[in-house]
């Protein structure tokens, strides 16, 4: 079973040809902002890319178009460190970035919509490499994958197994009976939301370079700010709304949507991860204030409401906004951001994190045992939505957790070396792992992560990814199993 | 199906005498070294102890002496409950610790062998107080249910069911068909392993008083000491070298002794859990020593090795003792003393901590589901010495490791309103659930916690019951259906 080597070579070139057409629009930017410097440099980067990618794609011709699950966890893993790769390419001609391992750890946190930053003054950057930074965070944003599926289908490759790398969040709803034309679906939901994020800004008196970035940063629950302040600078209530009604609006599971397009609003509003979202939401929100509040760390009830709902909706989705300096909250507040930090978004939705399905599943687990010690002969199947849980699923879960913390705890181990306090070392493994890029600490909304090592930057990069594609579809790469399934 | 509670009454009658009787070794104290204000105290404390304990027994006669597992539940998580209320009373007659928050948190550091103290300086206290503290951590070292175990069948009662509740870690191996007669073994092999540690104290010229102090504090794995420096107070490779050796002797399945002595050599020295034991014990000193080598914590290998020898040894075990200020050591090496912290001792020993089998079967699951990914119809049980591990066991694991972190969170959410940093928060609430006593930053080799508002410390009291009950014990009695299994 040796690996069809060439049909994963033919889809990297595909994405080279995508990563090319994505770089046009900045330099269309420089053009209009006359950032004469990065049009060349953009242009030293798109004509060999493209070139490169079409060159493969009709050069190498696979022999079979089938490509077995093995290949799909490699080629998702591939696509998101080569799309990595290929956008540090601006930083790097552009000079704005001129060490690797900083244009690498950017470029990361772009395609993976971490949001994390290693620029202390991004003030001072050309549009178009500020437009190219929130854009990658756009492209990871649905998943580059979704872009792939769209495009596979036509080169003749089914991307089934890939779709199944990419969400192995649990219970992923069969959305459609064919891949492609679901993909097209909730792309064409995805670029909705950007344009309606859009206008709402613009509405709200943002110009439209200011809007755009705001609406990347906020679908693809990445975070990323052309401000050194982020969404501080704007001060602006209507601006922290629209963007944390945004941030909720996509780290809802997907499908719900494409189900409410077919009239089905009851299963929207029964959805069990949906409900248990909103409630952690609000819970979240309303403790969070009340500790504000009692604490006078905000003067009024509604100074706390507002920042304390802010950030809950911002870090819960994992988009990491951050409106206010949270780093000098009262520790319990930080501590329920931590947590919602950790939980994260639904199932299917561009957030990201450990998920609230898996949290739902993992109550379920603890009950059920409690309830076997008082009952030791009774049966009782685990439910969720009304159906039962697969065996298999369960054990996926309590896989994927173990998993988690063992990450958690080596990376822990890693970055330590860096000698920071633990605030900084853990919260700084959780706010890349769990795609949220701002944690407490040196590496809270006062801070970034220029302070790391080269090595660090690596790990935290790599971790990004880790983190993205849901643990398993990494991790599984150096399993040694994986190269000898026979064995 | 009500609860039998007049033999759970009996039960606890039985305990009180059992306490009375333990009490006396500390009145003979206060005699020897002339400790005058002492005696009537102790006295006032055994005397209607004892008194209420033997009318109790006499008086209250079950009308069956059938115990059901609920009631084996609810009985273990009483006796410690109880028995860190009756402990706090030399406390608080002597007058040492007019606070009762204060006197129960003490008691029950001792009662779960967790060594936790809230007492600045322990050098100014008198002999018997120290004794009865130290003893206390005797008393729960084995578990006053050994005691009872060896007690209640002459009652008339089985005490399967407690065995069963007390040693919920995993696969507990089944000692002797007679659980009097195992229980008797166990307590003789505990006796064995203090007297040989007051002789090799002795020897190293310690003094007597001192030597029992110290070990019980290592049998138990409790890590009180009668010096505010601890172990440091000697600043003995010797006494350094047999506190580490005792540690990790008691931090060994003590069923795995009873192998030994029927001649089971061979099984000894092929057991997983022991083998990993030993693996992370001796990872993580040589990582710690080099570590501590190369950033020069200390001069010269020998220096790092004496000391990150000792200290991981001490918290892998859960014993808590340190013998130097590892809160000075660099970050990395905190971080791995923290996850020694995590792990714990092996199951079925006088140790703490998650144990190191659940960590195994942890790895084991993980495994198993990359296995699965790859070969999604092979079917391959988990095993462990040879035999596989019931579904049942793998669930309960599971469960126990979500319940653990749910407990975590929620505690540390509970702990953060003193507002402390995270290190200590954090490694307070480790440091109790784990029964290790000592942790990180204010709570650190330096420090105790005395900082701890009133709440705080009975909450941090109810987590060392909670951890040393193997967590399901006690929090199944918060679940709702415990008391209404008709339900």
């Amino acid at each position: 079973m040796s690996l069809n080597t060439k049909a994963i070579l033919r889809i990297l070139c595909a994405l080279m040809i995508i990563l090319g057409v994505a770089m046009i629009p900045s330099v269309g930017l420089a053009v209009y902002y006359k950032e004469q410097s990065t049009i060349p440099a953009f242009l030293a980067a798109i004509i060999p890319l493209m070139a490169a990618g079409i060159w493969g794609v009709i050069k190498v011709r696979p022999e079979s178009n089938k490509l077995r699950t093995r290949e799909g966890f490699l080629i998702v893993s591939l696509t998101w460190i080569f799309a990595s790769l290929v956008g540090t390419v601006p930083y790097l001609v552009t000079g704005i970035l001129p060490s690797f391992a900083d244009a690498f750890f950017e470029s990361t946190a772009g395609f993976t919509t971490t949001g994390a930053t290693i620029i202390a003054d991004v003030e001072i950057l050309p549009r178009s490499i500020l437009f190219w930074r929130s854009f990658t965070q756009w492209l990871g944003g649905m998943g580059i994958l979704v872009f792939a599926i769209s495009i596979l289908p036509r080169l003749g490759i089914s991307g089934v197994h890939i779709l199944k790398a990419e969400t192995s969040a649990p219970m992923m709803k069969k959305m459609a009976s064919r891949v492609a034309d679901s993909a097209k679906i909730l792309y064409i939901m995805y670029i909705i939301f950007t344009l309606a994020a859009i206008v709402l800004y613009r509405a709200g008196g943002m110009g439209f370079f200011d809007s755009a970035i705001a609406s990347f940063a906020n679908v693809a629950t990445g975070g990323l700010s052309n401000y050194n302040d982020g969404l501080m600078h704007f001060g602006s209530v209507y601006v922290e709304v629209i963007s944390a009604v945004f941030a909720v609006l996509v780290a809802i599971n997907f499908s719900l949507y494409h189900n409410l397009t077919r009239g089905q609003i009851r299963e929207f509003l029964k959805d069990q991860e949906l409900r248990t979202f909103f409630f952690i939401l609000i819970a979240a929100i309303l403790i969070i204030s009340v500790d504000l509040w009692m604490t006078q760390t905000y003067s009024t009830f509604e100074e706390s409401l507002r920042y304390g709902g802010f950030q809950a909706a911002s870090f819960l989705t994992t988009t990491g906004h951050f409106s206010t300096d949270f780093g000098a909250w009262p520790a319990f507040s930080q501590m329920i951001l931590f947590v919602l930090m950790l939980i994260g978004a639904c199932s299917s939705s561009t957030g990201c994190g450990i998920k609230v399905i898996r949290v739902i599943i993992l109550f379920k687990i603890i009950r059920k045992s409690f309830y076997k010690m008082i009952h030791p002969r009774a049966i009782r199947p685990t439910k969720l939505n009304g159906r039962v849980v697969p065996q298999d699923v369960i054990t996926n879960i309590a896989s994927y957790f173990y998993l988690y913390i063992s990450i958690v705890v080596l990376s822990i181990f890693i970055i330590s070396f860096e000698n920071f306090d633990l605030l900084t070392t853990v919260s700084s493994v959780v706010a890349c792992l769990n795609n949220i890029g701002t944690g407490f600490g040196l590496v809270g909304p006062t801070g970034n992560f220029s302070i790391f090592s080269d090595f660090s930057k690596f790990y935290l990069s790599f971790l990004m990814i880790v983190g993205r594609l849901e643990l398993f579809t990494v991790i599984l790469l150096f399993f040694p199993g994986f190269w000898n399934p026979d064995k």
